[in-house]
């Protein structure tokens, strides 16, 4: 494959002749050989949006001709269907303000419009200029922004949403299948007075409830777009009134309530939106740590565990311990979301790393932000389906479990004070004995008194 | 000093003869010598609030006698006096459920009742129990979590929040007041297109806006209370209407709008009220941490530095460099925000640590609520009375700053197109002379455009 | 109580008559109402350590005179005595350089010395210039990290590595007491092959070891002491030699051999010291975390839990389920060390923060460094006096786990292969017999082979 | 492509044929679709290492047939040398004790070599079985944790520790080349005493030095392996003396020194090592972090900045502001450091969670160690020749900073006194002139004197 020469204000570079992009891409692909994570393919798609968006309003405004706001439009088309995935190499770890990926979209589009209309790759001066028509009234400093909210918040809406209600509604399903059977619960990790399953599980329910509503509160500030604000926030070189009708527009084209930012110096210069929206995402993976840790611990066994509840057998457990079977979807979910709780620091650190009109963490923050959205939309999908879905209450061991159980005593404190009660526990406990054998020995009440007062499922 | 004997279910203990507490207060006491911190004495408050609406609620409903509630009444006023401040000497480091200062409140409310109706702490029997009165239709694990929504909620509405809104007040003034200064624009630390200092602030007072906004969301998740669920959720041993009721009450008392957790099984065993409100707490932090940095590089120099700003001279900076003066206050604003950061750390894993009906990871979680919000607030009014009333622009050195940047070349973009601009900003710092004579020398446009088109006042 | 006034080259304050503290010091108290956390007495301390050091080297070198010497070693002695505890009244959050707790050193000690030469706090000039003299030789900037260094490295080699080594010989001695009882092991939470309690706590000891060994390594960084590096680490304004012979001075007078930094300006610029320490500190918490858990669940039941270890009942666990007890120790445990984990976030934050020749979070660091170092050593006291010294193995549960067990049939595997193994234990799991019976009935050996391969004691 | 059948003790798989893994990858494929992020390449290759360890000391003890290491000898050949790098598809997230890799490993191993011998995939019996052959003496529980080791170890010392070498050379080099000019130094981000650039750049220098230090401390845990423990740490199922020869096998085919671990219960239940390992990590990331904000502020201008360095001009710098260059290394760099210190909180908290004989959170530990670990390396590396290599010092702007500076001053302290040199410093600030006409006024010293005493380059 050979080459062709491309020119950007520094001077000339060689670039694969079957690749779109120009000078400045190429230049970053050869500086920032770092890590290998890609550019989010997500951040790329947003990007094709406010583009258009922006050619839109150019042309609505007068300031673009309208056959250059349709070749855009054309092109980013392309790059919506993903037709040009392969055309945007650049990682993660190089300009902080993600200028090179802008340019990377800049320099594609204008090639690729010079193509379709018939031309070559290698002529001189092509039909769109990647500075002055493609990124026309727009800065990479309030375009990479509005692509990380762009992203950001289709991602939750369209994907970590739905995948928590679907764990939700899993669990209240399970929850209410489940609502009368009476097992002890534990406080402590010690036996404690009853529950039934479907409360048990209620508290899943609503913590995922409540993690909703969190992340559907970070959704707001998302909706605020940078765009219109160009290098420093002043807006300097766009037309009058292109803030609000560049948001209008893509808030049209993705069906979604963007605005534009009411201050566009702090949508430069700090990233606090992405730092709530993924402080969100933490309390979610938070929640959904000790679900699967709880899940894990009810299921344990088979023997010498808890054990009241049975999960799908999905894969051999050991290479060594033949028929073992492992709780593996509640470890994989855990663990991605010790990756979630550790994404949010960085995330903090990066939030908080701004300097003057501009945060130059913009890549990190929104690798992080989505990274963690796909983790946990794609842990809750796999768990609900491979693990949560065939759950099933270990009924004889439930039973067992409750009827062992000496924390029963605690109904009887209304009526025979909580001194007594104590007394009666230790003595069952230490003679290993019943509650009722304890409570009769003492004689602090009788044995109907005890029958009709110490009913678990009355204690629920 | 002297001791007396007390008692509970596991025996006989010595408790100072002049302290209220007794027996599960003093093992606490003698069984965790760790660290040192002391649980916040707003917690103990909340207990007071919530020991006063329980026995109120229980005297309501036919459960507790209308003398012993008027007692608790008594006493806990007496506690929210702060009357009795040296009566609750347990560290945060007990048990996780907080258990030992639920029984230190009850303990405490017990026996000085009992003086206070002229009673001897050394009496056998006493006029209030501390687990069947003080604690009717209560238990740790239902009280401590109220404890530290009531503690949490009240911290952030009265103190933190009214902090934030004075510093941005404050931000909002200056930033009026110099809303006509124009200056360099700076982004990636280096020179960029114009901004008015009254933009650069209103960045600030935008960011603490959305804090706030941020902060007042994760309320109403704080504003359910767990009160009613006892021991596992169920709310054993409570009369019918008590959670609704006992609510109501602490509303009335608090005048803040609390109501009953919906779901009270997930109110003991998970703490994403707390995680979600310090992650707010987080966020702003991240903020400050910003906007502190900014402050003190803008502010540097005085003769090296970026000099833009002036900051009041509170006291000598050095011991060893004479005439230093040093922008100690958004080192101590920094500093505690880097404290804040790393509590939300704290707060995710003891969150996230919950097992079955219980979180015993209470007391490290609203230590860390509280310490982070008053540093928070104190570091916010600190930052503001000593450091941003006295914020003055530089003006000499602002338009020195401004006439020399090269940047400002962006306006003829859209005249003269991004190529050209860019040889004439490049011919300007190479040959370090200004942009009018390199456009000059270039013959890309005539002295009257040069100065029409780039006018630093127009591109704010 | 009345004031006098005090002066510094900012003019005049008002400053409590009863106290030693001079301008700077009130200024501070004034500036600063943030959070209420104090310096640290270790800090004040290891200042009292090294102001002695700098009079007794400034002396032999002949830039300070003899009987000045001697009355700075007379009030640093004092001190060190803590005679003088209540002058020390600063809070961390203060300017980042710890000036102000420099100079609050310099003040107490020149103007002590003033009055035990007989003279008055109201004199104008004193017989000790806090800056000519008691801060001779010095900065700020190189003492404070001195005292960081040395009250870090105290702190760690005095408190933290005994009370490891305690709690690791206590986990070894009951490793070897209980070494003869084999139990089933567990893997996923889920049964394995069989271990004895002596090796499943011998686990403990390692884990300990290693930490002890990561600390260790961490402390030749800390032994590097800035002294003599003053304000910029040009050592500006000492004597030739003076900070190698300082540094001899604080190794004699401490008994530890910290050396003069080999290069100041990273001793004053960066803390990296500090964080490879903590993250150290923050290595051995991941382990005690781990420690206290599996103690919890071993631990848990009575009845209804794994149950196979017995700890001490401490208290009362419950203010509402009377006889309940709780692994309390393990709470107060996993608690302290949640919050060392985000300490280490904050050490983090503020180590990354230096600029140029100066980092400005030094005090937060050393207040993390010591707080973390404290909950440490005592909670792990705490841990093993009142939890493991008690430790005791519930034999019968354990058997009857051991011998339930279906995981016994790996020693199967090098006898009939993994596959036929796997059939007999899913065979017993599926129709809840013994692996014996389901073995026999598959006829995959006799029942002579199954008791000669199948012996637990023989797996460990 | 069409599918094959494959079997394991669950039952039978639809793999596709032209694929060689097995019944259990496929199903770890099928029910782990999460994130997207592969289980690293690196950790492929040490299972390739230790499996040919494994065969040739399963040999060596007589119990695996020479033919059968021949065979994995030759697999494991080919996996090392990358000719089997599409067989490895699983993800990060899948069991926590990363079983379905080992088995993966396992299945290729069996599969391959069965084809290398003339079978066929669908031949119902192969010359190895991937559990009773390929995974003799071993479980996932060890080899996991020693493939973790062996990757782990690698990387560092193959691939961190020379990057930073490179590095810290660099710096080495421009400080001596730089050495002798002297420049202003800056604490608390304002005019300090002089410096030389060779200083500035030396504390880098030793930054780096005690980092790679503290790295290398962190490999002596490292070099402990697992291997010999099997499923729970007895070593249930090897043959004596296993242990210790396949760690020399292992040293003897990396050619490092890696050595059975001490304590195998340990090696399986916790990964202290990995958090000991990212510890030094994030410490050397928290340097990096200060040394690229430090770069980017020093080069910060070019005309309203600090601009006392130049960085190379890599790449435009701006999509709107023509001629723009921007320190786009340094952001890269922090960008990267960014995310080791957050992929430190995942590492704590995975650390932190393992439960009795097993660490489930092994997957994540070595896919962040490895990930942190590369972008150091790559960020250094690239900072270092796209931005180091070209660093040079403005002389001109240097000269001006320094003769401008205030804190010159402090080199009277010892001639006049801390006092009357503050009083000069401060009449020179105030009234805009020189140090030298602000002390002759003042009549403090003499011109001669002022001359003598006041020197930058005898300052340093």
């Amino acid at each position: 494959m050979g080459n062709r020469q491309e020119k950007d204000s520094l001077g000339i570079v060689e670039v694969p002749e079957d690749k779109y992009w120009g000078a400045q891409t190429q230049r970053s692909l050869e500086n920032f050989k770092i890590g290998g994570q890609k550019m989010p393919v997500e951040v790329i798609r947003a990007f094709a949006i406010l583009k258009k968006a922006a050619a839109f309003t150019n042309r609505d405004l007068g300031v673009l001709e309208d056959e250059k706001a349709e070749l855009i439009d054309r092109v980013t088309g392309e790059i919506l269907n993903g037709k040009l995935d392969d055309q945007f190499p650049l990682v993660v770890w190089q300009t902080g303000s993600g200028t090179q990926s802008n340019m990377n979209v800049n320099e594609v589009v204008a090639n690729r419009a010079h193509v379709l209309q018939g031309g070559s790759l290698t002529d001189e001066k092509k039909v769109l200029h990647p500075n002055d028509d493609v990124n026309k009234s727009q800065s990479s400093n309030d375009t990479f922004p509005t692509a990380m909210h762009i992203a950001g918040y289709q991602k939750i809406v369209k994907k970590v949403v739905p995948a928590l209600q679907r764990l939700r509604d899993e669990f209240a399903a399970k929850a209410d299948t489940f609502s009368a059977i009476v097992k002890i619960g534990r406080t402590h990790f010690m036996d404690a007075t009853p529950v039934t399953v479907g409360q048990e599980l209620s508290s899943f329910v609503s913590q995922i409830n409540h993690g909703i509503k969190t992340i559907e509160s970070s959704l707001d500030h998302l909706s605020e777009l940078a765009l219109g604000g160009t290098a420093v926030g002043t807006g300097l070189n766009t037309p009058d009134g292109y803030d609000v009708k560049v948001a209008e527009h893509i808030a049209r084209l993705t069906g979604f309530p963007f605005r534009t930012a009411e201050n566009k110096f702090e949508a430069l210069a700090a990233h606090d939106a992405i730092v709530e929206a993924h402080g969100a995402l933490k309390t979610v993976a938070v929640s959904l740590m000790k679900i699967g840790n709880d899940i894990r611990m009810l299921a344990s066994g088979p023997r010498c565990g808890i054990g009241e509840y049975s999960i799908p057998a999905n894969e051999p457990g050991s290479s060594i311990m033949p028929g073992k079977v492992n709780p593996t979807q509640c470890e994989a979910l855990t663990m991605a979301m010790a990756q979630v709780i550790g994404n949010d620091t960085t995330v903090s650190v990066s939030g908080m790393s701004g300097q003057f009109q501009l945060n130059v963490f913009k890549p990190v923050m929104i690798y992080n932000l989505l990274m963690s959205s796909d983790l946990i939309a794609d842990a809750c999908d796999s768990f609900r389906k491979h693990c949560i879905e065939g759950l099933e209450p270990n009924r004889a061991r439930i039973k067992e479990h409750l009827n062992n159980s000496l924390m029963l005593v605690t109904a009887l404190n209304t009526h025979i004070g909580y001194d007594k009660a104590a007394e009666i526990a230790k003595k069952a406990f230490k003679e290993h004995t019943t509650l009722r054998e304890a409570a009769l020995a003492l004689n602090y009440l009788t044995e109907e008194e005890f029958d009709q007062w110490v009913r678990p499922e009355e204690m629920v």
